[in-house]
């Protein structure tokens, strides 16, 4: 079900040519060229397009956030943000709305009951997750109830068309998961993995490393497979947004990758089936100072660098109009013959 | 009529309030915080708004072109792309109408005529500038004529409601232009400020290097004055964005900067009216080597780097979307109050 074939080159050639012939000096659209090849591989044609483009917030709870020990924001928080996304108030609703995005938001565990609304996926797996500083985040079989809902949700959006999907999440201390998940996945110690999150001051700071650091040494040696990591570090998003990355990528959609917890989940997704970064555009590199690093090991080049830290698929909205102008060049612009222009004298222009 | 006033900064404090209040953790969404606290700043109000942003594109010839020792691409290329961006085929078409930007081509200097057309202004100085191996690529006159048709250009743009514009340019051979002015503003060893332009390979790297260099050398111990030096190495593309941009920032409207050649513009503007660059966003980092250099003297931070080398005001296009967020986030978000989102509990969250 989640296997994930690499990029077919055949193209590459086609692709290369019809990018060159265009009115402008080789490679003088920088990374655009490279994203509009890699559009063009991944959808097989030197035509590509973007179609039903939609962000998708997943949204959990995270037992740790009940000790107040790795956040400055209460759990209540989460639920909060969740109808202030229903209700279009967040920065998510706004850059969305601007860039013609889709929206969807996914409840993958939040501690609270929403009604139903056309905007939101109901797939809750319970009410948050267990605190990790006790045992596991979830059970076995909750995360793969959570990576199964992932990808039925992937499932529908593609059977509507949308070939594109960019990543974005919600949960108050998803941050400590992320940090943990990045610790197991990247071989980093785990104080290097750990930011500031949504403004940790210095002393708070203090405590969530000294937190995640006694977690992570509690848990690492029972750690067998990637599947045993992300059951036990969470959250409910995060396993669910592996699990629709991994179907996203095996059903040949274009993935926007967000930020510190979006790239979290993909390093799952990736230490399963390592073909995956083929299928992801990187949409920016975070202001939480792990994210770097990451983005590092996956040897991913951002098309962002603006200190964004909110999550909600902020980023992935924020890049979106130069993921269009990327295939909108491939499509749109004349080439040196059909505007007549002459084309450079020497042979390296 | 060029006097630049610096921003006022009365506003600060009530913008910074209306940023801070957003459902969001604290300078969460990085420079688009910036971008709204410095377009509040220019409008002098809490709710800015961008009204009929536009690019314009001034093209212009170089007589050092017809020397065929700075440039693989013969003169006629920026007649013919100039009738590219006329027919809606080159990049910065593409850009502009999916980021739906008004579009203006100003002929300052090319060397042919254009038949009248409604996106076309015609300002044309003379058919391009004299070969500065010679001696200056333009007289005083010249020079005043052509600052002088930059901000009437502006003035028509301004009555008719703009408040955002973007500078583009199109010039064979105008990175050398480009390169002397940066090594006479920013006192940068003339090697130093050259590149590859379109793309020259190494050996034509090299004769440029050698012929910018002598010709630095002649007319250097003559130069007395900002206007003296922009007289004497052009171009009138050039010549005219720097009036362009001294009006539009005079008249309190946002500039957008491109690449390297309009950074050279507008260091000579810069020189005259050092606050000209409260009211600019630069676009972004361009591959042209020397750019960053100039960004750095200028202590100019850009949105975007994407390796884009093409001139036209494409990365001011590309980057339009940000500075859109940036304004729609400061006047549609909602505010922890108004969504009823608990705000964090530590006070440096």
């Amino acid at each position: 079900m989640f296997t994930i074939a690499p990029l077919p080159t055949t193209l590459i050639p086609e692709l290369q040519q019809a990018i060159d012939t265009k009115t402008k000096p080789l490679g003088a659209l920088g990374t655009l060229e490279k994203i509009a090849l890699q559009i063009g591989q991944i959808q097989e044609t030197c035509t590509p397009e973007i179609v039903a483009p939609t962000i998708v917030v997943f949204a959990g709870d995270h037992g740790i956030a009940t000790t107040n020990k790795v956040s400055p924001y209460p759990q209540e928080v989460t639920q909060q943000m969740v109808l202030n996304f229903l209700h279009g108030g967040a920065a998510i609703n706004v850059f969305c709305q601007q860039n013609q995005l889709d929206l969807r938001i996914v409840d993958a565990g939040v501690n609270a009951d929403f009604e139903a609304q056309a905007n939101l996926i109901q797939a809750k797996i319970a009410k948050g997750t267990r605190d990790y500083s006790q045992g596991p985040a979830m059970s076995m079989e909750q995360l793969e109830n959570a990576m199964n809902q992932g990808a039925a949700i992937v499932d529908t959006l593609y059977q509507n068309g949308t070939n594109v999907i960019g990543f974005g999440e919600m949960g108050i201390s998803n941050t400590s998961s992320a940090a943990l998940l990045m610790s197991y996945f990247t071989n980093t110690p785990i104080a290097d993995c750990i930011g500031r999150g949504t403004g940790l001051d210095d002393e708070g700071l203090a405590l969530k490393i000294k937190t995640l650091s006694d977690i992570y040494v509690l848990h690492r040696e029972k750690l067998e497979s990637p599947l045993g990591a992300l059951a036990t570090f969470g959250g409910f998003e995060i396993a669910m947004m592996s699990g629709a990355m991994l179907r996203a990528a095996h059903l040949k959609m274009t993935l926007l990758i967000d930020g510190f917890i979006v790239t979290a989940a993909l390093l799952a997704a990736h230490a399963l089936q390592p073909n995956i970064t083929a299928y992801c555009i990187f949409s920016h590199t975070s202001g939480e100072q792990g994210h770097l690093k990451m983005l590092n090991f996956l040897e991913a080049t951002p098309l962002l660098n603006l200190g964004l830290r909110l999550g909600e698929g902020t980023g992935c909205a924020l890049a979106f109009p130069i993921i269009k102008s990327s295939v909108a060049f491939l499509n749109d612009m004349a080439t040196f013959n059909s505007a007549q222009v002459s084309s450079a004298t020497t042979k390296n222009a």
